[in-house]
């Protein structure tokens, strides 16, 4: 049992507190202005694609540049959110500088031709490689640098959803199934918060989500039946899009060649999909859509129709693109499956839209990042209060029902969600 | 680097739940049930000690009747929190079943003759034996034990408070300094809903708080360093909490013989401080006063004036009663300590005194038992979303600055408080 039971300890810690911020304000400087740069380019090229719909057309020759970018000049870059938190469980070669330019190009790339991706991926690359880059000149130790990878997790995900919260947990979360470490929480605030700030004072706006739904009575046994239902169903959604990403990667690289054909044939099959669905809904971002009615995120939560498949679509079409070696984050796709699933199921076993929207949202995150007490802040940061039980529900049924195979495959067993 | 990848782990997963399910039940209804009982009575002596107040001159005879009742029946009962801590670490000679009702009655006994004390203890030890008691009764296997332990610990503390998703986290967060693992995340949560649920439908209420100041602007800059400092001495406070425990109860057994004794040197003392302050405001549990304008958890909300030395007062008043024999929680005094040292920073720095007043409340305790992100979510539970930031970094600096031992000896040290 061991036990520290030092006099003045807090001055120690205190101490440790005034270094660590000193070091953390340039990585949040850099990293919320980075972030900020990419959601303005974001923002323009989604737009531009809505206003010249032919771009789609050029989305398998932009895959082959997206290739040979990463071919020539990634070096380990390619490995993306998994090189950061090997990184961070066993620091080797570091992360290279060149990670941030390299996602930050290639996402925009990948949006501006209409692969279906998200922000985040590329905001915490942006945030793991200008932490490793400053570490580096700062000539910080491996577990300082350990460190500092992580509140530029942190810094990146709280800047790109304005959830600062919900970054420092995700980024103490997401090393391992079962398991939070506390070590950085103090800087992974610090770096989440002020990042949030930066990004915030470039003029950045974040998409507001609203749940009108608030419970009359105290508890809604009823209610909570049919949350868990749903929990368990995006626990599912969040597994099968692990699955699918993982099933594509591996049969693509086994059987096309040679391998920029891959970003080829990805490309063809999201233009052939879109050609049958004679929908762009399930390309790009999918917070808003073209058409103003279309299904998008912000859509999800309103009482209109919207297909029932749409969860389905989405999840295919991403799978695609990041499988197939287009650039961009899981997570805002996933906040699409969910919203979408959760106005299905909400349609179906008759419940409120909005709240079943907004339990998607996080739950088949949760799910599929192995991330619940993240995701159930993150709830709260977006949409109050009211509903927070629920959030926690969705979450936890989600996180259960979503097996050991997250989507980051660097991601550790820390506890098994099989006790016995 | 552990991976499970088995097909269907998903109907193994659902098979345990449905399993955890109709095992919790029993033990969430017994637990609210008797946390119920235990809250009404606790209400019944506080507003019958206000209409006799000579009772307190009885505090010291009191003592000697709860150390004999723990000396000749409680057996390992004395332990109590840290029992059923030490329980779930290393399962040993089990939680004895006497131990709620030997600690409902004393602490009902402590709080009638105006001890100052909490209830989470109380309700956790509830919570604690019960379980372990229909744990024999099923014939669970010791690794089911140690997981329903937990499932204890959730339900009491959630119905305690009225606050499951609190009682859920800090179940898991609670048994090490660092550390949260997620074995019994999802027992936890059933346990602590459906105990808070059984709560309430016996008419209980539980004592609404309200912040009322919602930040204007997104980003207050001022009032976040005013938080942070805050966030210092509550850590601070909590870490003088500890230490004064500890301190006390190890000179007590040093220096007074025979044992029985010490309770009644206790009571003399508490009896000596209310007369010396000429108030009874710091005895008892404080959520109210029987003074309307006294100091109380609910007034230290309120922009009223109140001692500026009213949380150490509380603290020493609280220390006394719980290192010298008497029984109850931790956890509302610690509240009381946080409201009211909240009050008084906010009237010194110029800031909102119920915000303040509020995070000291939560943060107070994140810093006393180590729970941050429990407490954070107990703010979101309590007060509502707008303060959420404020909430975590109020509760995470005073995490930080309690140094590492906490109010439970049998807390374990996951990860320092120093990385270094």
């Amino acid at each position: 049992m061991l036990k520290f039971n030092k006099s003045l300890e807090q001055f120690t810690i205190a101490c440790q507190l005034v270094r660590w911020t000193v070091i953390i304000i340039p990585v949040a400087l850099v990293v919320g202005s980075l972030v900020a740069l990419f959601l303005w380019l974001l923002d323009y090229v989604t737009h531009f694609r809505w206003e010249h719909p032919w771009l789609l057309y050029l989305l398998p020759i932009a895959g082959i540049g997206i290739y040979f970018l990463y071919n020539k000049l990634g070096g380990t870059s390619e490995k993306g959110n998994n090189l950061i938190m090997d990184e961070i469980h066993e620091p080797g070669g570091g992360v290279p500088a060149r990670m941030a330019p390299l996602v930050l190009l290639t996402t925009i790339l990948t949006h501006l031709f209409g692969g279906s991706a998200g922000r985040e991926g590329t905001a915490v690359q942006i945030g793991g490689s200008m932490a490793g880059l400053l570490g580096r000149w700062m000539r910080l130790s491996p577990g300082d640098v350990r460190i500092l990878l992580m509140t530029g997790i942190a810094a990146g995900f709280g800047a790109v959803f304005g959830t600062p919260l919900t970054g420092t947990v995700f980024a103490l979360e997401v090393l391992a199934i079962g398991v939070i470490r506390y070590d950085a929480l103090v800087p992974c605030l610090i770096a989440a918060v002020f990042a949030d700030w930066v990004c915030s004072a470039w003029g950045i706006h974040h998409t507001h989500y609203q749940i009108l739904f608030s419970p009359d009575t105290p508890f809604d046994y009823l209610l909570l039946a049919k949350v868990i239902v749903a929990g368990i169903a995006f626990g599912l959604a969040g597994f099968l899009f692990s699955t699918c990403m993982h099933q594509i990667k591996k049969y693509s690289k086994q059987f096309i060649r040679p391998a920029w054909l891959i970003p080829v044939v990805g490309g063809l099959i999201i233009i052939a999909f879109c050609r049958v669905l004679g929908t762009e809904d399930y390309t790009g971002l999918g917070v808003l859509s073209k058409d103003p009615g279309g299904v998008s995120i912000v859509n999800a939560f309103k009482d209109i129709e919207i297909s029932r498949w749409a969860w389905l679509w989405k999840l295919l079409f991403t799978a695609i693109t990041l499988a197939m070696g287009f650039k961009g984050g899981e997570v805002t796709p996933l906040f699409f499956i969910g919203a979408a699933l959760g106005h299905t199921i909400a349609v179906l076993v008759g419940a409120p839209v909005d709240l079943f929207a907004g339990i998607g949202f996080i739950a088949v995150f949760a799910g599929a990042t192995n991330t619940p007490i993240a995701c159930t802040l993150m709830g709260v940061e977006l949409f109050g209060t009211s509903n927070v039980l629920y959030f926690a529900v969705a979450c936890f049924t989600a996180y259960y029902f979503s097996g050991h195979s997250g989507i980051y495959s660097a991601q550790r067993l820390g506890v098994s969600k099989k006790w016995e």
